[in-house]
C-alpha cells in the first residue's frame, strides 16, 4: 500500500509578516484559499487516503496541524520534540509504517511546495511505485527539469537511463549536488544532465530502514525504541530524540547509496521559497501583477500583492514590488529583495519587536 | 478683541486611505499626534481663547468636531447644511461675531494647514491686528515667500510697500492670481514679487461685512436672517443657505477690493496638499525617510510612511514611495503620484467599493 509521509517541520522567516513563529509557511494560504499543507494532503485524494497519511511536524504546530487536517488520524500527526533534520523523522515514520504494513511503499513529500496538476502528480507517484515492483530496493527521487539557473535548489546529476514507464524515463543518479553558486548553476543548466532535487522521494519502508541501518547505524539502532515509546505514550521522548544524529536523508542516505533512481517529474513544481516565487505560481493580470486577497491597481506592473480577506491593498504607478499585509504589520520591498525578509526579521528581533515575529 | 474663524468644511480625497467621507483631512493626525484641526486651535492658545474660536464645518462632521474641540462652545461649531464656498460662511461668522463684539477683529484660518512655530504665528496675527489699528478698513492677507515654483497654490502679486511693523513689511496687493501652470509658476518665482496665498486673513468683522455689502450685495442681504435663525434655532436653515451665491472670499471680495494689504508671513506654512507634502513638514532620518506611526526600514530611502499605533510598516530597499496603512486598506504609490490618489478613489467608487471611501 502507498503511504504518504509529509515533512511539515519548517519554521521559515522568508514569509514575514504572513509567517510567524506560530504560523510557519506550510500553514499559510499563500497560493490557494487553503494552507500549503492542506493542499499537499488534498493533492493525494483518491490515491492516499487520510488513514495512510503521516505528518511529521514541530511540537509547537502539532495541534494546529491536527485541527487543519481532519481526515488524518491525530496519532499520525507526529510531533517532533526537536528538529534533527530529515533522516531521523523519515526513519521513525518508516519504522511506524512498516510495523503496520510490512510491504508499505512510502512517498515522502515536503508540506510547503506547489505541485500541479494533482492528477499528473498522482500518476507520477504511481509510476514510482511501479518502478519499485521491479526494483524493490530502489530509493526513488523526482528530478525537475530546470527552467532557469536557480541557486536556491539542490541538483541531481543523471547517469544512465535505466528504463521507461509510460514513456517517462528513469535514471541512475550519478551524484547529488549542493545548492550551487550562480556560475555553477549556469553550467548545470547548460550541461543538460542536471535536475532540481524536489525533495520528493518514494521507497519501500523496509528498503529505507535497511539503508539507514547500512549508512546510519546509530540512527537505525535508536528507531525501534523511539517507535515503541511513540506507540505506547503517544509522544516521542525528547531526551532520546535529541541524541539522534542531525542529518538529512539526502546527505545521510541518498548520496551514499548505489541504488538511487531519478524519475523525471511530469508535474510542475515550485518550492515557493519566498514571496518573489509567487510570480511563478499565481495567475497574472495583463500588467504582470499577481497576488492573493483584495487589491486595486492603477498603472501598476509586475507587483506581487498579498493581503487578507478584510483588507485592500491599493497600488498606483509602482513596479516590481512585493506588498504583503497582515494584521499587525505590512511589508513593502522590491521583488529582488525578497530573500532579505530574513534580514528584516533579524532586525526586528534585534530591536526587541519579537511580538511581531 | 481678536476672534478666530476656522474653516473646517473640506472633505478631501487626497489622503485616502486615511481620510474618508466621515474622516476628512482636518480630522487626521497627519503631522502630530493630534488632528490638524486640533493643532490649529491649540496654536492660538494664549492669544485667542476657546470662547472666541468659531469653527465652520460640514454638518456631517459637526459632532466629531465638537467632541474634538472641548474648549470651543458647542454653538460656535457652526454646521453648514451645504457648502457654498468661503464667502457665505465668512459672512455668516462675521455677522454672528459683530453682534456680540462690534469692534471684533477676525482671523480667518484654514483648519488643515501646518504652521510653525505657534509663537511666531501669534506675533504675526497680533501684527495684523496692529495694522488694523491704523487702517481700520483694511483686509489683510498673509503672503508666504515661495521656495519652489508650486502649481498648487494661488499667488498674491505685491504692490507698493505700505509700511513696516517690527521690521516686517506690509504691501498693497496688486492682484490675486489663480493656481498657475508650471511655466507661469517659474516666472512668478523668478519675478520675486509674488507670494503664496495662504488663505489666512485678518480683518474687522464690520469691515468684511461692509465689503460683502459692496461686492456681494445679494449675500449681504441674506446674512442677518441667517444669523437670526442660527441664534434662535441653533442651525442654519438649509433652503435659505442653499440659495446663497457659491463664491470664495478671495474671488468675491479680495480680488475686487482696493484696500487689501499683504503682510509677509514670518512663520513657516504648508497646506499639506497630499501625502507627498509630509516630506516637507515631518522630520527625516539620515536616509531622507519620514513618517508617522510604527515603521522599520532596511536600506530604504526618501520614503513617506504613515501607519497607525498598532501596525508596523516594514520597508526593504525601496525608494521614493508613499506607504499608508489604515485598518481596512493600504496605499502604496510613488511620491510623484501622490495627486493620483483622487483618481484611485474614483476607481474604487466606480468598482462599487464605496465602503472603503
Amino acid at each position: 500500500m502507498l503511504h504518504a509521509v509529509i515533512m511539515a517541520g519548517g519554521a521559515g522567516t522568508r514569509f514575514w509578516p504572513m509567517s510567524r513563529a506560530a504560523l510557519p509557511k506550510q500553514m499559510l494560504a499563500l497560493v490557494t484559499e487553503r494552507p500549503l499543507l492542506a493542499d499537499t494532503v488534498d493533492r493525494l485524494e483518491g490515491l492516499v487516503p487520510g488513514e495512510r497519511v503521516h505528518v511529521i511536524t514541530n511540537a509547537a504546530y502539532a495541534d494546529s496541524v491536527r485541527a487543519l487536517l481532519r481526515g488524518v488520524p491525530a496519532h499520525q500527526v507526529v510531533a517532533e520534540p526537536c528538529g534533527r533534520d530529515t533522516a531521523p523523522c523519515i526513519g521513525l515514520a518508516a519504522t511506524l509504517i512498516s510495523r503496520r504494513d510490512p510491504a508499505a511503499v512510502m512517498a515522502v513529500l515536503p508540506a510547503d511546495h506547489v505541485v500541479h496538476p494533482p492528477q499528473v502528480f498522482q500518476q507520477a507517484l504511481a509510476r514510482a511505485a511501479a518502478v519499485l515492483e521491479e526494483r524493490a530496493g530502489a530509493l526513488i527521487t523526482f528530478g525537475i527539469t530546470p527552467t532557469r539557473p536557480a541557486v536556491g535548489y539542490g541538483y541531481i546529476e543523471r547517469g544512465a537511463e535505466l528504463g521507461r514507464l509510460d514513456g517517462v524515463p528513469f535514471f541512475k543518479v550519478d551524484s547529488f549536488r549542493e545548492k550551487p553558486n550562480a556560475r555553477v548553476a549556469r553550467d548545470f543548466l547548460a550541461a543538460g544532465r542536471f535536475s532540481w532535487n524536489a525533495g520528493i522521494f518514494v521507497f519501500r519502508a523496509q528498503a529505507i530502514l535497511e539503508r539507514i541501518e547500512r549508512h546510519l547505524p546509530e540512527l537505525a539502532a535508536a528507531l525501534p525504541a523511539l517507535a515503541d515509546a511513540y506507540v505506547q505514550q503517544g509522544a516521542i521522548p525528547e531526551s532520546a530524540y535529541r541524541r539522534l544524529p542531525r542529518i538529512s536523508i539526502d546527505y545521510g542516505v541518498f548520496e551514499r547509496d548505489e541504488d538511487v533512481v531519478m524519475l523525471e517529474a511530469s508535474f510542475t513544481w515550485d518550492d515557493v521559497g519566498s514571496f518573489a516565487a509567487l510570480e511563478r505560481v499565481l495567475p497574472k493580470d495583463a500588467q504582470g501583477n499577481c497576488g492573493v486577497g483584495l487589491s486595486t491597481l492603477l498603472d501598476a506592473r509586475r507587483n506581487i500583492v498579498v493581503s487578507g480577506r478584510n483588507h485592500r491593498i491599493a497600488l498606483i504607478g509602482v513596479e516590481g514590488l512585493i506588498v504583503v499585509h497582515s494584521d499587525d504589520a505590512t511589508l513593502v520591498c522590491r521583488a529582488e529583495d525578497a530573500e532579505r525578509v530574513k534580514e528584516l526579521v533579524n532586525l526586528l528581533q534585534s530591536k526587541g519587536l519579537a511580538d511581531l515575529l
